[in-house]
């Protein structure tokens, strides 16, 4: 199995803290070693850093632990390879472009039977079910939605096809067009969304500590989602299995949790 | 304008030396200090690594000149805006999938009315007309060639529609699906090729000298593609405006110059 890290943010923020205790995961405290990845929106623009090699050890993957680089929205993946080699091809995060706009998505989980799943205009590079999943994903939002920005028919669409996919097996995934940024939940991943009156933190990772208010505006609204917990001392909220949230400017936007009910803004 | 760097070789090689000379182009020894971007292939994967901030100061730039990434294909650009704000997303080398495969291209040049190349399933994230164009490149090669790996399908579609751009303005490019690097030279363009008995070389940026031979298998072929030559110590070839040069394992596997004259491995 894999492990996601995600975040939502109304002002451009770093996430060097974060990636730090996800990054000892791949290799050091975690057996998650095989490849991992990030990508970082900056406007429409998009810039990813990948490696095959452990996280715990990859030269790269310091460097980026060291080296802030603001966003709003991030999708980051360590892997513990299932299905594909153990190359830069199957490191996850997956980008395409689509309607002008990158978009790039990350799966935890492992999925049976997904080679049945018709493809598009997308197609895999790598030997991943994840990939495929993720092609399958995006030709249907191409297909069938004509406002690729419309938080409707994409969380709609996409709630659907996910419950198609766990059928299938264990897919959790992150999946974003640099708006919305939607977590999916069959069988763990968790959120917090940090805001003012802003605390301390210290990862369950490693030996440090962050105070937030030091590293923050009063406004900001910051929202991560991981596999597990990356702190020790904060309120972490597991999802649901079965349940998709859109996250917009670090604040739910929408959730999805029965088939067909829309609940905007329901925290 | 801009500098366009490109590699093709016959076994995995780092492109550090060469990539320190022309960082020192992005805002010291040149003007070209509106962002850059460098994508290596390893395999059918790619990692890439970009930023909008001037190459000769850019920490990502510099790590990436210490940190031997080894590749058999590589496409780097550092830009001087002329279409596009300076942002992350009008950044070269633009990339995109189609048919499992990514696909890689950078722009030297300027063109005039652009806007009416028409597109198709490709859309520019970004305001440049080198995206723009790269997306209409690629929706023809998608519409036109059922083997996306026929060198004479993509020469010579490429071929002719490099003509076609030329004739709206200057169209320098690399383009590539990692097994063929193809290089279209319509005012500027150089290449060398270094194999064995491997020399030395200097940097025509900066104080740094180079043994190849002691960094090579006497086997190795290397074909470095630029704007202006990096070496002050070699006999870098000139393209001829109207040329295209496909480059594959190091070497020169066709060239087009005349319409319709297509002459495998003439060097």
């Amino acid at each position: 199995m894999c492990q996601l890290l995600g975040m939502s943010a109304n002002a451009p923020t770093d996430i060097c803290f974060s990636w730090t205790g996800l990054m000892f995961r791949g290799g050091q405290t975690g057996p998650h070693k095989d490849g991992w990845g990030i990508a970082f929106y900056e406007g429409k623009g998009l810039r990813e850093f990948r490696d095959p090699n452990p996280s715990a050890t990859s030269e790269i993957a310091r460097f980026i632990s060291q080296y802030p680089i603001k966003s709003r929205t991030v999708i980051s993946h360590i892997r513990q390879a299932n299905v594909g080699d153990i190359s830069l091809e199957n490191t996850h995060p997956f980008i395409r472009e689509l309607g002008g706009y990158y978009w790039c998505f990350a799966h935890n989980g492992q999925l049976k039977s997904y080679q049945d799943l018709p493809l598009g205009r997308f197609r895999p590079v790598g030997e991943t079910d994840s990939e495929h999943a993720f092609c399958w994903l995006l030709e249907d939002v191409a297909s069938g939605c004509n406002d690729f920005s419309s938080l409707e028919c994409l969380g709609g669409r996409l709630y659907r096809n996910c419950l198609e996919l766990t059928s299938r097996g264990v897919f959790n995934m992150l999946f974003t067009n640099s708006e919305y940024l939607f977590a999916y939940c069959s069988t763990k991943l968790h959120w917090i969304t940090r805001q003012a009156p802003f605390g301390c933190a210290s990862l369950e990772d490693g030996e440090i500590r962050v105070n937030f208010e030091e590293h923050t505006n009063p406004t900001d609204k910051v929202t991560m989602i991981v596999t597990e917990p990356l702190t020790v001392d904060e309120e972490w909220r597991q999802m649901r299995p079965g349940e998709l949230i859109a996250f917009r400017d670090g604040e739910v936007a929408a959730r999805w949790y029965e088939e067909g009910a829309v609940k905007l803004a329901d925290t």
